[in-house]
């Protein structure tokens, strides 16, 4: 290992990637201990601008594009290279922990600060990057911004999505890019040199095997479905069984038969239906309409071809009385990191002396869709009991200390090719 | 029939009383036709203050008690003699329609208007009443100012109550009481010669029939539960199925399973899951929340306490690894009117020479409360499909004049005893 990248990831501070960790948990904090900073919320742009005064406590300068991912610049050497991208996201599910993105985020700050402190000039810039919307609970789909930025999906398809109150997502980017005035736009035409990110495991294996550091080899595939049930309202006391068209209660039925169409044996599949909404929701009035989504992960592009093609079968099966519609959303195909990036990730923690296992990701991130336009790879920390998108989100400071330093390892010398 | 009696029931202008149930359907109107004036809200609020400018209009006193219980008075030549009240409610469900309550009002003004135009002078007052909260979609449970009115709830129960946004019924009352400051307070404490109402079927015999007028013998009773589902919240992507404690799934279970166990050969159950809440309701997160409520009529009471006891066990039985809440929130039992009451609505129909058959109510209604103090009865009239608790809500102007000018005869008759 290079003399200058050991001297980078020994330069990381745990305290105080920690100490900024607590500090933006603040931001959205809520009773039971996690966050609600949702994407372009009022949360996500307090956030936002504390990312960016920290930058300019360091003398970094910040930036933003039109789908208001925001970009701290450490320069290098030799400006006319490509950065390297280090980075995740800074909003939060409606019921979120605190290091699920800003980990990511804070880590990336980290490794400039360490590059700084260990007096490491490199040839590229490293730039730390938020990526917006990745969580994808209040605009769907998740992810959007890195989508964007890698010219997967077009500002012109985002701007149109509304969130479930109905607040367009055109709005919301507005208001979140006013928030920040004295941060310059940038345009979107870069190609990084290469991208890395790292987040919380968000599932229980490194806590299991108790090594701090996973080498992230690709992403499952998601496929995102909404389901439409369409009944009629009547009056709970007076409508005979016989004459309802009671649009809870056949959504019901799909939700358990889906849940059974899509139990495997080996447990690989993720099927999840997490947004189920009732309208009127009155206690007196038999449901005319429900909407529910559902999110179907699984490693194999075939797998989900298939098994998604059978859920407009088995709801339209148990429609009955009442109309259904299956809107098939958005499919983001399996991801394999760069071997090249990973291999890297893999020495580094080598080098460092750090135990580190392979593994493959569960959720998706980021650095599926960077992947289509520079090297990417990850690095997982462990969280206790594998729980996440949950307020009891929790992680060990020397976890994280130790995932950070493999990152500032790769960085600097994917900074210095 | 009385000469008087006769008069006043031809003195009811069905055309008048359209006019105002379309004027009283534009506040809280629905861009698909229905109403959305929900118990205490502003919109329940200006429908109140059109009823008192129509009262002033005609030159009737209006009063209101603690419970915003609102009363438009028409004297009586013996003062000292308890009033005959005729009423319903102006409060709606959330996608309510036109006629569920506004009609039963405005059909008691119309008896008051119809007297004075018929020149009849009677012996007891005569009040058109507008009872508080009569469906309980926004504070439950529904029928809560007649309850009061009755003493079968105290205002010291219902003021803790809070909508499902925790606003506590305290002080939107208190707001609506604020509302009409001209309109002087009276207190509970009288005591009804008898109590009246006229009400859209909410069903569909009377229209199948073609009987303009049904004379309700009785009311069936309801069971309100409501049951929690507490699971964990986790990482859509990353969380096996053995590993899940999903609500979600776990609720629905539990629907179809109490759907099954309360369908009866005969289709008189009334079970109804109305409302369903999940949280955190987000696409890529587990739920780890549902609670649903459950509504539950028949007219035994033996029924209603037999399979209201499977409720609890069935629950529990189906919970697996999430904890489970069944909340038994409040009973009515069936209610049977007084005899003579609806004898004598039986003889105005047939002296009016007006169509009309008995039957039960299925759906609850303020008189099931003051049937506790004082003789009491109900008109029905037919509406569109059986069709209620929707924006679809119709009935056609001729059959609630018919329904009217029973109420309206019999009204005067109870007012001259």
């Amino acid at each position: 290992m290079d003399d200058e990248v050991r001297r980078a990831a020994r330069a990381v501070d745990g305290a105080r990637l920690w100490r900024r960790l607590m500090a933006m948990a603040e931001i959205g904090a809520t009773p039971a201990g996690g966050v609600n900073r949702q994407a372009l919320s009022i949360e996500d742009r307090a956030a936002r601008r504390r990312l960016v005064e920290w930058a300019w406590e360091r003398g970094y300068d910040a930036a933003q594009d039109g789908a208001a991912n925001l970009f701290v610049h450490r320069p290098g050497s030799e400006p006319q290279l490509p950065p390297v991208l280090v980075g995740s996201h800074l909003d939060s599910q409606p019921t979120g922990g605190r290091f699920d993105g800003a980990f990511g985020v804070l880590a990336a700050f980290e490794v400039l600060e360490a590059l700084d402190d260990a007096g490491v000039a490199t040839r590229r810039a490293v730039e730390a990057v938020a990526w917006t919307n990745e969580e994808g609970s209040r605009f769907s789909p998740g992810a959007m911004g890195s989508a964007v930025f890698a010219r997967r999906m077009t500002l012109g398809e985002i701007l149109p999505v509304t969130d479930w109150d109905g607040v367009p997502l055109a709005d919301a980017l507005r208001d979140t890019l006013a928030d920040l005035p004295e941060v310059p736009m940038r345009d979107r035409g870069l190609v990084p040199a290469a991208f890395l990110e790292t987040h919380i495991e968000q599932g229980p294996r490194l806590e299991a095997e108790g090594i701090p550091v996973g080498v992230v080899t690709g992403i499952q595939g998601i496929s995102n479905i909404h389901v439409e049930v369409i009944g009629a309202e009547a009056h709970a006391g007076t409508t005979p069984r016989r004459l309802r068209r009671d649009a809870l209660k056949t959504a019901a039925a799909m939700v358990l038969a889906l849940e059974d169409a899509f139990a495997d044996g080996d447990d690989t599949v993720r099927f999840t239906v997490g947004r189920f909404d009732v309208t009127p929701s009155s206690p007196n009035t038999v449901p005319g309409h429900v909407r529910f989504t559902i999110d179907f992960r699984h490693p194999d592009p075939a797998t989900i071809e298939r098994l998604t093609g059978r859920i407009e079968p088995i709801c339209q099966g148990l429609a009955g009385a009442c109309e259904v519609r299956v809107h098939r959303k958005r499919d983001v195909p399996p991801t394999r990191f760069d071997e090249g990036t990973v291999d890297l990730l893999r020495e580094s923690a080598k080098g460092l002396g750090i135990a580190h296992m392979d593994m493959f990701s569960g959720a998706g991130h980021d650095a599926m869709h960077l992947s289509a336009i520079c090297p990417t790879a990850m690095v997982f920390t462990p969280c206790k009991d594998g729980i996440s998108h949950n307020e009891a989100e929790s992680a060990k400071p020397e976890d994280l200390a130790a995932g950070t330093r493999v990152l500032a390892a790769a960085a600097c010398a994917l900074a210095q090719r």
